[in-house]
């Protein structure tokens, strides 16, 4: 199993907004991905280690894959699409990460 | 539910040492917080998006908990000695964020 974690850098003036991404930016990547999709979480930043700091990250999300190929080949068809939805909920710049899942 | 994610930063020499962490670190996190450990996974990077790229960090983990209370009140006592294990499987410096899980 492969994990896709798509990560949004916190910064000055950076905005993320959880509605819109819960309520139409994860449905379309969901029913555009279909069953490859096997798992999708999602979290909001709330602070770095110590109370009052800041989070690194607005928001990540991690989608599961039984491999990195179910992966390219259910993503890359829609990835313009899902790349041209993102400035509808933040004006920061997503890090993507591929992982084995381990646990 | 909140999650604690320690994201351990790849770069020039990191090493990281998954079958320690895996046999030594993660049973001595898990025995040392018990119940108020909720769940735990473990990703190895793999890549970033593009095949070939590095991944942003060498490994990451998602502590899950009812609360940032729930957090503090087991992690906080044993904050010490799972910081002097670091030296044992790696060489970065990790990162700690605390998200509340959305899905």
């Amino acid at each position: 199993m492969i994990k896709v974690s798509v990560l949004y850098p916190n910064g000055e003036d950076k905005k993320f907004d959880m509605n819109y991404y819960l309520e139409k930016h994860v449905p379309l990547v969901q029913g555009k991905l279909g069953i490859a999709l096997k798992k999708a979480d999602v979290d909001q930043g709330l602070s770095g280690a110590g109370p009052g700091s800041q989070a690194i990250y607005l928001a990540m999300c991690h989608l599961y894959f039984d491999s990195v190929e179910a992966f390219q080949n259910s993503f890359g068809p829609n990835a313009k699409e899902f790349m041209a939805d993102i400035p509808n909920f933040t004006n920061t710049q997503p890090v993507v990460q591929i992982s084995e899942v381990k646990i």
